[in-house]
């Protein structure tokens, strides 16, 4: 079952270095309005989206979230942010307190998800242009430094940025989990035999996928990255943060 | 700037209305691998999906979630879940206590993201093939009932359903708030006064919108609508509900 949908989808992998050429303005808006026709809950269209193009705000931006030299050096940087401060503002308009449902954490979910549906679209519009794309998860090393640079308003959280640009390198695909570990049929499968053994099976997948491209270096396991991953909590600062900017409260 | 990709980005619109007919094996296994395909945090493929085909299982999540009839009538109901199940089991396996990451709102935030990425891949892929997708919001009407039915353990939250289907209806599209209101060019723009006029412009669009399609019956604004939809908190439970199923504590 192939089609150039089902192609670019499945042909993504994460561009971290980008040929020194920048978006055209009719780039940059064709993939925000594909963004824009993604699926919103309720017709909230609780997101944003800052798009950066500005050589010395990204390099500021890439200090700050920890030099990743791609965040400096792209065709162009967005922010993909959950965004309840127009819901704000129409509360002031319309003079009808909203804080309930703003401050919900059921909305909070909803933003969160309404923002990532849009950012896959834009993602995949950037790859179907022949552009790369590169999510940014960094930038929640340092909300309030992103948020004072950016000018963010409260009831707004930037939630990752994604860097667009020309590739300049070809990476390899990494092996998703077993589909059969992901997906469950009717129910979700609780057979802990079954599920470790699947796990094991991934971890040899994992290993010999470093083997072969490091000659023999990297043996990584799969479940080990996951633990030294997750062993050291990272971004602990988050839940005061979120709720700072007025989200997830009630 | 068009292809084919774009294309079907543009195209979408939710379809609540499916032909009697279920969707194959092998289109269920490219939507849920395309999903698959999507970006994740530190690869922590922090997500999993169970697709349910049992007539009598759709029906009872059907009421369980609200009755809306294309829960129950589509060619395949997916629900996506943010999924730390598999990182617990892993800590298990490892002997390593990991339970302030995988209970830090950071994580929660990663997981509902990674999951949102898959499941707009999945919609995509779904759409490629000449079927129709409508995201179902609604199973967070009462979570608990939705995980007892499918036995959904504790860190993983069911985050929205997808119904899948042929589509037995060409909706409109609704016309998405302006281009320049959703998108901020090097920060985020905060000129108030600007802002509302887009939003009032944006109303009139919208209330044009419905009173061509209802020949003069209805006329709501945007800002409106979402007055009325916010000043109704909808879910409140969620805050306890995530807190239950191991989520979001720290």
């Amino acid at each position: 079952m192939k089609n150039s949908v089902i192609e670019t989808i499945m042909n993504h992998r994460s561009i971290r270095k980008f040929e020194d050429r920048v978006l055209s303005d009719e780039q940059i808006q064709t993939i925000v309005e594909c963004a824009q026709a993604a699926s919103t809950s309720s017709f909230i269209q609780a997101y944003s989206v800052i798009g950066i193009s500005d050589k010395e705000l990204k390099s500021q931006l890439a200090e700050v979230v920890g030099n990743q030299t791609y965040v400096a050096e792209n065709g162009h940087f967005f922010v993909f942010c959950a965004d309840l401060y127009r819901h704000q503002v129409i509360s002031e308009m319309e003079k009808t307190d909203l804080s309930t449902s703003l401050e919900s954490k059921e909305k909070f979910m909803v933003a969160t998800i309404d923002a990532a549906l849009a950012a896959q679209n834009a993602v995949l519009a950037a790859e179907s242009m022949g552009l790369g794309a590169c999510y940014i998860g960094g930038i929640r090393n340092n909300l309030e430094e992103v948020c004072s640079l950016l000018k963010v308003p409260k009831r707004v959280i930037p939630l990752f940025g994604i860097a667009v640009g020309y590739p300049a390198q070809l990476p390899e695909k990494k092996p998703r989990l077993p589909y059969e570990h992901v997906y469950h049929k009717e129910e979700y499968k609780q057979d802990i035999v079954e599920y470790k053994q699947q796990l094991t099976q991934y971890n040899q997948t994992i290993s010999q996928y470093y083997h072969e491209r490091t000659d023999g270096k990297r043996t990584d396991t799969w479940t080990g990255q996951m633990v030294t991953m997750l062993s050291k909590p990272k971004r602990m600062y988050m839940k005061d943060f979120v709720s700072k900017q007025g989200f997830d409260l009630k």
